[in-house]
C-alpha cells in the first residue's frame, strides 16, 4: 500500500530530542520488538527487569533509560520515558493511509447538514439532518451520524461508527468500529396497574452525550445519552473496546479502562482513574481522582481517596475451589462459632 | 430541528388525568430535572427522601406524590407515581422527528419482500427474501433484514439493526443500533479422533427468535437463534446494552435486563424478573416469576421461588483486599480447624 | 424459501456410515427434540439419563447409542457419538440459501482489491485498497473489508463483518455480525508533564490478526490487531458472541470460548481448552493445553497443566449473602484469630 518510510537514527534523535548513543548514520525504516526487530528496525527496552533481553536483540537501535544504555552493545536513543518516545517514534512507520477529502459518492447526506470541505466521508456513510463534520474530519465507510451530532476538527471514525442523536464529539477524537454512541439510555418507570401487575413505561432520553478532546473509544463500544442532562467523558478519556457507559455517566479527563469495563446510570468517576478490565461501578456513586480499579472488580460504594481498589477471589483447581465456595455459603456462622469459641475461652481464663 | 412544543399546565393535567395545583396558565416547554429545570420547564420528585431539593427548584411545575405536595410551594401535579406520570409527560417533549414512509433510494430490497406501504425504510437498508416489514415500521439507516424476517407494526429498529435469520419481532419492539437478533446459536459438538484428539463440528441452528410486543432491545445485545425450536422473548421485555442471550433461551412477559447481562443456552426466566447489570446465568436453568438479580451475581443453580439472590465480595483497598482473598484459598481448611476446636473443647467439657 | 430435502432412513445411515435398526424406507425432511419431532423427523439421544424421553418420542428415528438402542421401540441410527451422528445430518436440512457468485452493483470495490470470480460480495460491502477475497468466500451484506485484509477460500461473513486492518482469515472462516476483527489494540503510553499530570501518548498498532482454517467467531465478538507482531488465533477456535480478544494474544487450535469471556493483551492461551461464559485471562499469562476455566472465572496467574478451574462465590439469597459478604471483608482477621485459638489450646495442652 504505502511507500515505505526510512529515517536516518540521528534524524529521529534531533526530531524527538533525544541523546543518540552510536551510529547516527544507521537507516530505520520500522519497530519490532527486543526478540525480533532486525537490523533496520528499532526497538524499546521500557522495564530494566528485562534488561538482559539486550544481549540477545538485532535490533538496529534501542530506545532506552540511560542506566539501561550502559548494557546496550548497539546504537541506542536515551529517554526519560522510553515507552512514551517508542510510541512517538513509532507513529512514523503507521501504514494507515492519510484520507482523501471529499465526499464518496454513495454516501447519503441530509440537505441541511453541514460537512465541512476538507473533511472525508467514506462509502455508505449517512449523515442526516443537523450535523455537523468539522475540518479534517475522517469517516471511513458505514458511519451513521444521527440528528443533530457534531464531529469535530480531525476526529477520525475508523468505520461503521454510529453517533444516535444529539452527540457531540470534540477535536481529535478517534472512534473505533461498531461502537454506538447516543443510544436512549435505559430508562423505565413500571406501572403497576389495578391487579398489582403493570408493565414498563418508557422513559424518553432527552439528554445527549458530549466527548472532549483526544478521546478514544474502542470497537463496539456504547455510550447512552442522558435522560436529562448530558451524559459526559471530558478530554482525553481513553476507553477500550465493548466497554458500556449508561446514561448520565461522567467521567473525568485522562481517565482509561480496559476492555469490557461498564459504569451504570449517574456514576461520577474522577480524573487520571485506570479502570481495569470488566470492571463494574454501580449507579449514582462517585469515585474519586487517580483511583485505580484492578479487573473485574465491582464499586458497590462511592470511593473518595485516591488508591487501588479490588474484589473477588482467587482462582483455584475447581475440586479445591468447591470446598471452599461452599464454606462461603456459611461464613457469618463459621465467624458466630470462632467468637463463641474466644468467650468461652476468655470465660475459662477469669474462672481460673 | 423540531418546532418548540409548549403545552399549558392545565392541559396536562386534563390529559394524563393529574390534580393540578397552583398556576394552569403556566406554559411548559420541556423538562429538567430539580436542580437546573427553568420556570418553563416540568420537573419531578419521584422519591421522597429528595424532598428537601422542592425548595431551590426554579421548576415551573413539579409531579409529585400529594403527601410531597404540602411541602412544594410552586405549581404542581398530584400524581400516585409520579415517575411513570412525569415519563409519559416528557414523552411529549421528544424531539425525535417522526419518520417518513416509503423507501429510500439506496435501499436493496429482495423483489419478493412485503414492504407495508406505511412504512420507513432507510438509507442503504437491505431486506432479504421472504422478509415482512409490517404497517408504521420505521427502520433507520443500515439495517439488515435477513431471510424470512418479520418486523411487527410501529415497531423501530433505529439504525444498523441486524436480523440475520428466522428473526420475528412483535409490534411496537424497539431496538438500538449494533442489535444482532438470531445469529447462530453456539452449538459445537467435539469429534475425537483416533489419536483422542479430534476438532470441532458445528451444530446447524435451525430455530429463529420470536419477540413479543413492545419488547426493548439495547444497543449491541446479540440475541442468537435457537438449535432446533425458537429463543422466546415474552411481550414487554426489557434489553439494555450489550446483552447476550444464548440460543433457546426463554425470558418471560415484563422482565427487564440491565446492561452486560448474559444468558447462557436453554435458560428460562420466568415473568417479572429484574436481573441486575453484569449478572449471569448458567444454561438449562430455571428462573421463576418475581426474582431480582443483584449486579453481577451468577445465578449457577435453578431459584424456585421469588426475591433477591446476590453473590460475589464486597470491593475493599487492595492491600486488604489481597489478605482476605489469600485466606479464601484456604477456608475450608479453616472451617475444618475451627470444627476441631470445638470438639476439642466439648470434650474438654465434658470429661471436666 | 427453499424447497424441502427428504431423505430415506437408509440413505441417512448409508451416508454417515451409521447402523441401521427399523424401517430403512422411512423419509425424514428434517430434525426435531425428543419431545417435539413428527413422525417425518430425526432426533437424537446423547446422554442416557434422559433415556426414558424415548417413550413418548413421536420422532420418525432417532441417533443413539448402541447400549441406548435396545430401549427405542421405533427406527433408530446406532453412532458412537449421537451429537456429532446428529450435527452432520441436521446440516442437511440448514435452510441457508446457497449465495450466488459476483459482486452486488452497490457494494463499493477499490481497483487494486482482489476478489475472486465465485465469490459472493453482498449489498453495501465495501472492499478497500489491497483486499483480497479468495475463491467461494461469502460477504453478506454491509461487510468491510479495510487495507490489506485477505479473506480465505469458503470462507462466510454473514452481514456486517469489519475486518480493520492487516487481518488475515483462513479457510472456511465463519464471521458473525457485528463482529470487529483487526481494530487499534489498547496500547497508551502515560506522559507525565512537570506538575507530575499529563496524558496519554498513543501506541501506534502496526501488527496485524492472523485466523486460521475453520475457525467461528461470535457477533460482536471483537479481535484487537497486534502491537508490533500479530494477534493469532490457531485453526478451528470457535468464539462465542461479545468475546474481547486484546492484541498480541494468541490461541491455540480447537479451544473454544463461550459468550462474553474476555482475554486481555499477549496472552497465550494453549489448544483444546475450554473457557466458560464471561471468564477473563489477564494480559501475559499462559494457559496449558486442556485447560477449562468455568463460567465467569477470573484467571489471574499462569496454568501450567490440564485441569478445571473456577474462581468465584456461590450465589445465595440476598440476606444470608449480605451477612457472609461481610465477613469476606475481615476473613484475614478471623484467620488469625482461629490461628490464636489453636495457639492457646496447644499451650494449654502442653502444659496440663
Amino acid at each position: 500500500m504505502s511507500t515505505p518510510t526510512r529515517y536516518r537514527l540521528d534524524e529521529l534523535a534531533a526530531r524527538f530530542k533525544l541523546e543518540l548513543r552510536g551510529d547516527g548514520a544507521r537507516m530505520i525504516a520500522g519497530v519490532g520488538t527486543l526478540a525480533t526487530a532486525t537490523s533496520g528496525q528499532l526497538s524499546f527496552l521500557a522495564n530494566s527487569r528485562y534488561r538482559t533481553q539486550l544481549d540477545g536483540s538485532h535490533a538496529g537501535a534501542i530506545v532506552l533509560r540511560a542506566d539501561d544504555a550502559v548494557h546496550c552493545a548497539g546504537a541506542c536513543l536515551i529517554a526519560a520515558d522510553p515507552y512514551v518516545a517508542f510510541a512517538k517514534i513509532a507513529a512514523l512507520f503507521d501504514p494507515t493511509p492519510a484520507a482523501v477529502p471529499g465526499v464518496h459518492p454513495s454516501a447519503v447526506i441530509a440537505a441541511d447538514a453541514r460537512v465541512d470541505a476538507s473533511a472525508s466521508i467514506g462509502p455508505h456513510c449517512v449523515i442526516e439532518a443537523g450535523a455537523i463534520i468539522d475540518s479534517g474530519a475522517v469517516l471511513g465507510p458505514h458511519c451513521v451520524i444521527g440528528v443533530d451530532c457534531a464531529v469535530g476538527a480531525q476526529s477520525r471514525l475508523v468505520a461503521r461508527v454510529t453517533l444516535v442523536t444529539r452527540v457531540t464529539l470534540g477535536k481529535r477524537v478517534l472512534v473505533h468500529p461498531g461502537a454506538v454512541i447516543g443510544a436512549d439510555g435505559f430508562g423505565l418507570a413500571f406501572e403497576r396497574d389495578a391487579s398489582d401487575h403493570g408493565g414498563w413505561i418508557k422513559v424518553p432520553q432527552l439528554g445527549g452525550v458530549r466527548i472532549g478532546d483526544d478521546c478514544e473509544i474502542g470497537a463496539n463500544t456504547t455510550i447512552d445519552r442522558g435522560a436529562i442532562e448530558d451524559t459526559v467523558l471530558e478530554e482525553d478519556v481513553r476507553l477500550d473496546n465493548q466497554i458500556q457507559i449508561a446514561h448520565n455517566v461522567h467521567i473525568g479527563a485522562h481517565t482509561a479502562m480496559a476492555g469490557c469495563a461498564a459504569v451504570a446510570g449517574s456514576a461520577k468517576i474522577g480524573r487520571y482513574c485506570l479502570i481495569g478490565g470488566g470492571a463494574g461501578i454501580l449507579g449514582h456513586l462517585n469515585v474519586a481522582d487517580g483511583v485505580t480499579i484492578t479487573a473485574r472488580a465491582l464499586v458497590t460504594h462511592s470511593i473518595h481517596s485516591a488508591g487501588e481498589y479490588s474484589s473477588g477471589v482467587p482462582l483455584q483447581e475447581s475440586r479445591q475451589w468447591r470446598r471452599n465456595a461452599a464454606r462461603f455459603k456459611h461464613l457469618d456462622d463459621l465467624a458466630r462459632r470462632v467468637q463463641a469459641i474466644e468467650k468461652e475461652l476468655e470465660s475459662k481464663e477469669s474462672k481460673s
